[in-house]
């Protein structure tokens, strides 16, 4: 059968300990369900920089390019708050993300049931809440040029600096990414909500043409909805369930995407995948990796929850390697754990259960498979 | 005694009608506080487009230059949607902030303990919630230049055009509005959380800086902490409590602030003060409006909340004409009122109340007084 190569890149805190337990996964789809991966692995974010003094070295990258699909676990730390911006942590990702053209970032939130009461939301605001957040993630604000901290020595400004970055959207870039929003509706509810500033940005006008020209040319049949970013975040925060698909730019996307997130009580298990165009052999060029952060507070320490991690990998067999059965039955190892009360540290509540380590949650999703 | 000088802007949707009510104040405190008020009024938004082709005229700018203070209801409305960008509602208020030079826009996040069940978040989550959120409001993406929507006719971009945005900001303009939030830390708890994305923007590194450097040179006695715009707003949903004042730019506070706004469960209680450079007599530049929208789809039915934009009159009491005894009264109205049960259509909840209009519910505040 087809053998899919896999690039894996633990990065930071507590990255390389959820990854190992993606990797038990790993080898028992191999072992027990023909399947067959290819694996190397690499250093991102802070860990390469300890090693090579840059977040991502060259030869990482051209890996990161040949593979099926690179998974990510997490970057940065304390540790690296004072590096030049050029070599901090984040520029590895960043640099992942735009040399691969991930220009699709789809960021799932689904409130678990077993999970519902974690929320600082209400249960009935939040429970079974299932919204897919659809962020551009390789231009605007994060990559436009000009930018910069420059001199500025009008006798006015004190402190004699300006702070530049530029949003900048392209109606291509606009369409594309529109385009996979639209064709992930039609798997869901057929809806799709589109949020920019238009009122106080010509990129967000420019943004909410393009959409518009989308839906109106080549999706009739979904429901397009435009809302005001600011707006939108507060009927996320109000009544999340009002949403289906949610469409936004890459800056307004990592701020809705984490409010999301935040709102299911689940920010551990929350996956991730980017997505680029097909390669040669028909696959998206793709990224996968948990929506948190790498928590370097409890790092090393078997507390961190590595549900995240291997969800992703679950979206990796579902949009890269066209496993829908294996994918699902990961997801639905995952939601047994959780039923039978198995509970990492992040996941402990007043009602209890049964607290376990990193590697035992890992575990039992592989015994549960 | 002193007389003020107050130009009142109602705006449109709701505006005209949640200014009448604090009209009703004002009469109230002239006939039996002694304060006298010199009121003027104006138009401005979709009512000033609709009267002279322009969201301000000029001579409505000029008098708003000259008054003590401004108040706005607010601006906006499904009518302009389709209205060229350079006339549209929102310019209005734009042209405001930025000419009279409002840099600091106080947003108080409060969770008034009667209306403590309409939150979406958990009762305990945010009971007593009292938080300030102080958000730059002249500079930024919302008035860098370049900006504008231009042909663009590289092969690669389908469709032709591209949209540009520039996040601009001096070292001066973080300073000042780093000045008032310090300032306003000392009469509350100390305590200011700075929120950017210096992880992935020049103009967010500056604005760590320059506002550390504030600090540490200026108020020293301050507690400062830094935080990714990102995780800000997870924080915000999770635990607003951790935080006292907020301090951030013109686009983040757009959104962080009607998050914050949204979880007090209070939208229609939310005042705002935009506080500029001390005029010739002493008192600052200022604007008040409250934090809610126009609503156009319950205008002119008498079902708004007039007490957000009360209560930004409050804050006028306060920080424009030096009455802070009359503020405090006013707002002690407004509370009595509510713990009374008085409540607006917004307000009514499963545990009841006495329904009123926009009108009693201003007579109620006023019988209150
Ligand atoms: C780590 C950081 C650069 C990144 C971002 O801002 O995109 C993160 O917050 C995310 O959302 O993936
Ligand atoms: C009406 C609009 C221009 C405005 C803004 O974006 O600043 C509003 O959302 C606000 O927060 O006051």
């Amino acid at each position: 059968s087809d053998s899919y190569s896999l690039l894996i890149l633990p990065g930071d805190g507590i990255g390389p300990e959820v990854m190992t337990e993606v990797v038990k996964v790993i080898d028992w789809l191999q072992a027990n369900r023909g399947l067959s991966f290819d694996i190397s692995h690499g250093l991102v974010g802070g860990s390469s920089y300890d090693a090579h003094g840059t977040p991502l070295t060259d030869e990482t990258m051209a890996k990161a390019q040949a593979v099926d699909a690179v998974l990510l676990g997490a970057v940065g730390g304390p540790k690296y708050d004072d590096l030049d911006f050029s070599v901090k942590p984040e520029r590895g990702l960043l640099r992942l993300r735009k040399d691969m053209d991930l220009y699709a970032n789809l960021r799932p939130a689904q409130c678990f049931d077993a999970l519902a009461d974690f929320s600082s939301l209400k249960r009935d605001v939040v429970a079974g809440l299932d919204i897919l957040i659809v962020r551009e993630l390789t231009s605007g604000v994060y990559f436009g040029e000009p930018r910069g901290i420059h001199a500025d020595n009008n006798s006015d400004n004190e402190g004699g600096r300006v702070g530049i970055n530029t949003q900048r959207y392209t109606s291509g870039e606009i369409r594309r990414v529109a385009r996979s929003a639209f064709e992930l509706a039609r798997r869901r509810n057929n809806k799709v909500c589109s949020m920019e500033k238009a009122n106080v940005m010509e990129s967000g006008i420019l943004w909410r043409e393009e959409v518009q020209w989308v839906r109106d040319n080549e999706y009739p049949e979904v429901e397009l909805t435009h809302m005001y970013a600011d707006n939108g975040l507060m009927q996320l925060v109000r009544k999340p369930g009002q949403f289906d698909v949610i469409l936004t730019d890459n800056l307004f996307g990592d701020l809705l995407s984490d409010a999301a997130a935040m709102l299911t009580g689940s920010l551990g298990m929350l996956p991730s995948a980017s997505l680029g165009k097909p390669m040669a052999n028909g696959r998206p060029k793709a990224l996968y990796e948990p929506v948190h952060g790498s928590a370097p507070d409890i790092a090393g320490q078997g507390k961190a929850n590595p549900i995240a991690c291997i969800l992703s990998f679950a979206m990796a067999l579902r949009f890269s390697f066209d496993q829908g059965a294996a994918a699902d039955a990961l997801e639905r190892a995952v939601e047994k754990v959780l039923a039978d009360g198995v509970r990492t540290a992040d996941l402990m509540g007043p009602e209890g259960g049964t607290p376990v380590s990193t590697s035992e949650m890992g575990d039992r999703i592989v015994a549960a498979l």
